[in-house]
């Protein structure tokens, strides 16, 4: 049974590498761009999206604010990336975290690390939600079973990451790249259409969101607002993101800040021209995009066609401008969801990374810090997995309400992380002499202020607009992930305070002498092998111990005991409750207590069965009393394994060679 | 959380019972006879409405065949008696499994022990069932809630058998003897009634079973005797519970043959009469009892009140006769009930029993083997609770499906049980002298053949015209049971060849020398404490093993190390593919290929959490490599524990004295 498991984790996850492959080479400029590009660049597969959908609430009319939206959010992101351009001066090791930990105290790193931790989630999950939809604006047969879709693209993207793949730079950058260039081909290609007069209206200019009832009498400046607002909380995924440069300086190539700026900046106003383009042609091929499209109806009020299919807008888009179906079309779409599928892959870089450093401060599992089999922290990538498949299956892969909760945390990060940065600047000033070094750090300062200020504003939007369709849950997922972070960090910092060495101590002190138990729970072949440890290792004193559950059975072990002629006496423990454990403790206890610096040991004869169904069969007793003597202090359990036959476990075969490198003998020879 | 759940436990279950209170005294003819017949007795709360329902298939017409099938199940019931008043001669420690495995061997005993276990399951299931219905003919609001009742029922079971409850005579035969006072003064008062014309009809003779379209052109004569062979086969279930006397010989009073003897027989005619009382009277009354109450009809064919509830035939006939809702009728049906819980308290009794038995016999899990805190065999009460649970709730409640798949089992057992007795008499009539005696064996074993070929009749009817219902099921579970009985018995028997100790072995044979190897995973305290154990053990050879998981952890674990100035040399294992386990077996292989007479001990350090989440912060590593390195010949682990603050766990305070009772001390000291 374990040998069948392990092959199957073989298939999927390919033989084991060596720690030296885990070295690797910078990424250059060209190479850095668009792999910790594609984060920020797909959220034009949804951000867009977000903005129309809110604003179809207030009817045909209020579509009309797309543009003007569009422009805020992209601000809103430049103003993000110019803070970021800043905060990698100061902080190059990089991520909000250890800018957030570093400037405002742990609490704050922590809170930031939770926020992050579930935007990571996020992204896989909002990534995979909107591939889907792509691949159904191409592969219509798929429409209804986006879910599944979403499902297996997460799967696939775990089985990479576990097998350690994907670690390639040309294909993502070319993937990059070619979306770029078709993207911006529509939208040049748009534009020109639009300006010739010969734009085709999008299919979705066909149909109309039904009249919101909130909305029904027309839109009042207040209502109007307020839809204003909750399309710009929601638009502002577009910034989603945009840190990823900022965490990775480390994997880039000398000199790293400037490249990481280069990378920022040029990210930044990609992101911000391919945004707007769309958002002009959205408008101008009146675009209708809608939260639920069993909503729609006719242009004239009619109903809309039965198998009228929703496409993201993007999608929409491609169709209008480049033909329906046709080639250049097809390959947009399709390398739009490869640009997702890319973000979602960046997640699965950073989630396990992250953790992994939560749990070297101690805030995680120990489980979540070292690398499997393949260098990818295998724990990390089950743990992120397992989360993103929740919410994909909680939403049913619906891109726009993930979306919402997405915002909340992403922001709050973004506000903390600028706060932290202010702190930064502010202390560094006390420590720089001359006005104009002073001067170009106060102007650090101010775009980092800045960048705090609108980043506050946009959380506090989110978070009023949006609190009762999910903010809520979000804030309270990433409360308790703090709590339960600060509980695990105090228990590890509790354990180390108990375990550390002091200095005084006298790491030569032994126990003055060694008082050996031999658990008899029958007399046979194991029991007669832990005596015979137990003999060679040369107790000061030995003793045989058996407890007397049934008088009838205890007689034949003393009788059997007997034959066997051993120079060890035997101790019968009387057991009025038929237990094992409680009366050996009272024992030891008694013996300790007459010489409490010795040791005591415990031999107790363990089998060792083949597996499966046949190990329910024994050692259940043993197990509860080795668990038992654990708990008492200065007894230490030696535990006697016999192999029954079948039992025989090969050590893999890897290595030809002999695998011992005695690094340091250091020649002592053992008293 | 461990104390918490402890604390419940001892609520539920109660202080723990010493040992001593198992002996008790043996039980007179006049405690045995209720005791030990409840179950048999109890079957008249069932069988009469069996036989009623399957002949009203056939309609009204069919059901005067009622009293003679009453009397040819009684005769079945009265001759199975008379066979076991016989086998009880040959084997007073009693019981089928035993008298099957003497006979004819390990695997008939298997097969009747399955199908015992089986019956006991069936017993309590159908019990509880039972009683359900007759709480709901008492209570009406009850009706609909038969399920949870019955499950309601197996709890209370489980839990005072777990407790040990239930102890007493005095109640159950009280409880006994009242019922059967109450039953025998219905059927006289009923006969009497219908003497002088005043006897009442039933509650259901105003209904009608709808007319089945398998005999809807009236009955041919095949028909009709199939009709009376099903509802024979399904009146059989009177006979179950009749051999629990035979089962429980060893705790009657001495002659404990003639008292067993005497039991079964005033029990067999009781049964009798109250089985043929019930039938005259169900038959006088017009009672109508179907499987699926809303397929009955108005006498004239009109529909059924809405409100109908169809009680069982014992309860019918206690209205009808005492008067509906009278005081002697509540009495009457409560009691069965009560007989019925006491049937359900036997099986609670016999199969933990049963199951010790094949435990002790190595064909269940030893876990099944010692009693409980209270003397209970509790993992035997604990699986029968989940069985008969699983059959109740599968079956809703509904006694007349359990019960057709009851009698399958029963009569199996009383099959082989016969022929296991053919056999024993034919033996021992070869060793028996004089043609007096040889006369007597003979006779019994006439008896005993008739009982065989009746019980196998039977067997044979049921399993043909119920094998569709059902009795495939029933089969399939006791061939399932006899496969992984027997399976089990072939591990242990291959374990236990393998441990037993042949006279040859040399019980005084050592290791020559020990190698000690500490496994450092860290430079703390506890990984000091194992090191001053392991030195205090005085090995041939001591050192210290690190395995290199990560170049920086390792140099920085060998500076602390070396800080410490320890007389241990130490060895760093390459380990390129971050396992710990793998690189050090290698170690100690290539140790043990040195020396293959040496012992080589492990030391691990080990962390002792409080319990709870904590646990899962610690140790995952240690468990895995302890269980990898259990599976290595001549390799001993020995773990030092560490207890953490709050791990500590206080010896349970039962006793005022110390429990030590040196039984034997040999005297000889330690080499």
């Amino acid at each position: 049974m374990a040998r069948v498991l392990e092959s199957v984790r073989r298939l999927l996850v390919g033989r084991p590498y060596d720690t030296e492959r885990l070295t690797s080479r910078p990424l250059g400029r060209l190479t850095a761009l668009p792999v910790f590009s594609a984060n920020a660049w797909s959220s034009v597969a949804y951000a867009p999206d977000e903005i129309l959908l809110t604003l179809a609430l207030g009817g045909t009319a209020a579509l009309t604010m797309g543009p003007g939206i569009g422009m805020a959010v992209v601000a809103v992101m430049l103003l993000i990336v110019l803070s970021y351009r800043v905060s990698i001066r100061a902080h190059p090791e990089g991520g909000d975290y250890a800018i957030s930990s570093a400037n405002l105290g742990p609490w704050a790193g922590v809170t930031v690390a939770a926020a992050m931790m579930l935007d990571f989630v996020f992204t896989v999950a909002v990534s995979m939600a909107a591939m889907a939809h792509y691949l159904v604006a191409v592969i219509p047969a798929l429409a209804g079973a986006e879910t599944w879709v979403a499902v297996a693209g997460v799967g696939l993207l775990a089985v990479a990451n576990i097998r350690g793949a994907g670690r390639g730079r040309l294909t993502p950058a070319l993937l990059a790249f070619l979306f770029l260039a078709l993207l911006f081909s529509m939208i040049v290609a748009g534009i020109v259409q639009d300006q010739i007069g010969a734009l085709e209206p999008a299919t979705s200019a066909a149909v109309e969101p039904m009249p919101n009832p909130a909305f029904a009498d027309g839109l009042g400046q207040v209502a109007l607002a307020v839809l204003a607002l909750r399309a710009f909380s929601s638009g502002s995924a577009l910034a989603t993101g945009v840190e990823v440069p900022a965490s990775n300086v480390a994997a880039m190539a000398k000199p790293r800040i400037k490249t990481a700026q280069f990378v920022m900046l040029v990210m930044g106003l990609i992101a911000a021209a391919s945004t707007l383009g769309v958002m002009y042609l959205a408008n101008r091929t009146g675009v209708v995009f809608v939260l639920d499209p069993t909503e729609l109806q006719g242009a004239g009020g009619g109903p809309v066609p039965e198998d009228y299919v929703q496409n993201p807008v993007v999608a929409q888009l491609a169709n209008a401008i480049f033909g329906h179906g046709g080639f250049f079309a097809v390959a947009l779409i399709l390398s739009m969801a490869a640009l997702l599928v890319m973000a979602g892959h960046s997640a699965f870089k950073n989630f396990p990374e992250l953790a992994s450093r939560l749990a070297k401060d101690s805030y995680l599992p120990r489980q979540l810090l070292t690398r499997g089999d393949r260098l990818g922290y295998t724990n990390g990538v089950v743990l992120l997995t397992l989360a993103a498949l929740i919410l994909i299956l909680a939403f049913r892969a619906q891109t726009a309400l993930l979306v919402q909760l997405y915002v909340i945390g992403v922001f709050l990060s973004f506000t903390v992380s600028q706060l932290g940065m202010i702190r930064h600047w502010s202390r560094e000033l006390a420590h720089t002499p001359g006005s104009r070094a002073r001067q170009a750090v106060r102007t650090r300062r101010v775009v980092n202020l800045v960048g705090f200020v609108v980043t506050a504003l946009v959380a506090l939007v989110v978070l009023i607009t949006r609190f009762g369709q999910g903010a809520w849950v979000a804030l309270l997922a990433i409360a308790a992930m703090v709590f339960i972070m600060s509980r695990i960090r105090e228990h590890y910092d509790a354990v180390a305070a108990e375990l550390t060495l002091t200095p005084a101590e006298d790491a030569r002190a032994l126990p003055s002498r060694v008082h050996a138990v031999i658990l008899v729970l029958s007399v046979q072949r194991p029991t007669l092998r832990a005596l015979a440890y137990a003999r060679a290792s040369r107790p000061s004193s030995l003793e045989a111990v058996m407890v007397d559950l049934d008088k009838e059975s205890t007689r034949a072990h003393l009788e059997a005991w007997d034959r066997l002629d051993l120079p060890v006496p035997v101790t019968v423990l009387a057991s009025p409750y038929r237990e094992i454990a409680e009366p050996l403790i009272r024992h030891l206890r008694a013996l300790r207590r007459q010489s409490p610096r010795d040791l005591v040991v415990v031999y107790i004869p363990e089998y060792v069965v083949g597996g499966g169904w046949k190990s329910l069969l024994h050692n259940r007793t043993n197990k509860r009393i080795k668990e038992r003597l654990h708990r008492e202090p200065g007894v230490m359990v030696a535990s006697v394994p016999w192999q029954l036959s079948g039992s025989a476990h090969p050590v893999k075969n890897r290595l030809p060679g002999p695998v011992e490198s005695p690094v340091q003998g250091t020649g002592r020879s053992a008293d």
